[in-house]
């Protein structure tokens, strides 16, 4: 099997969290919303369907553990889970902490006008604390 | 528990496919895009961590087999899928089949421009197609 390469985009466009246990965690640098992505670690996916269905429940497992985390620590109102895929191809699962009072509320994060970055200081304590709840210091 | 209600948004903008084992199937009457959405038929849920994992594993079942019933018979070149409940809140998970030629391609079909009803005609296929598809020929 070929070896997992991240996608350049989500490279760009990401801060790395921590490796799961399938999957890679990532922050969008968007400072506007806590938006996340579950990427699986194995190369060439680009449908849920592709998962074998042990890896399709650690996935499902990784995802509620993630929307856990951010509705108790993050205080969601809503979490928005997504699979699209439409531009970057390499199979990623967005889980976004959604706010009543941000700034693309009812609408999607997807598409939604221009990301502002974090400052450092600012995402260091989010990364900090999804490591400490993944149980994992890297 | 009290008795499962659709949602009447849900049951004003959609066409009742079939019952599954634990969601309803929903075709969205939208005939821009062919748009399915599934609603675990228990009340009060708005958070896919509020399944139980036995149900969360069903979903997840119903979630795969409509994305490939969806890839293979309607010819989608992306398989979109969500769980947003920003303006509906009762949990229910869109299954989108994409085309690249789509109106909104690539953009999320979630709040793009005006709904396009289907004639009877059209979605009559549709949903013959899905109910045998899941063996369920209501």
């Amino acid at each position: 099997m070929a070896k997992f390469q991240l996608d350049k985009t989500l490279e760009r466009d990401c801060i790395e969290i921590c490796n799961l246990r399938l999957s890679k965690l990532l922050l969008m640098n968007d400072s506007r919303f806590l938006w996340c992505i579950l990427v699986p670690m194995q190369e060439g996916l680009t449908e849920l369907y592709q998962l074998s269905k042990t890896d399709n429940n650690i996935l499902n497992d990784e995802i509620i553990k993630l929307s856990k985390i951010l509705s108790d620590e993050f205080h969601a109102d809503k979490i928005n889970i997504g699979s699209l895929g439409n531009i970057v191809s390499q199979l990623h699962i967005h889980v976004v902490a959604r706010k009543v009072n941000d700034p693309a509320w009812p609408l999607p994060v997807w598409g939604y006008e221009k990301p502002v970055k974090y400052k450092k200081s600012e995402s260091v304590n989010i990364i900090k604390l999804l490591r400490i709840k993944f149980n994992n210091r890297k």
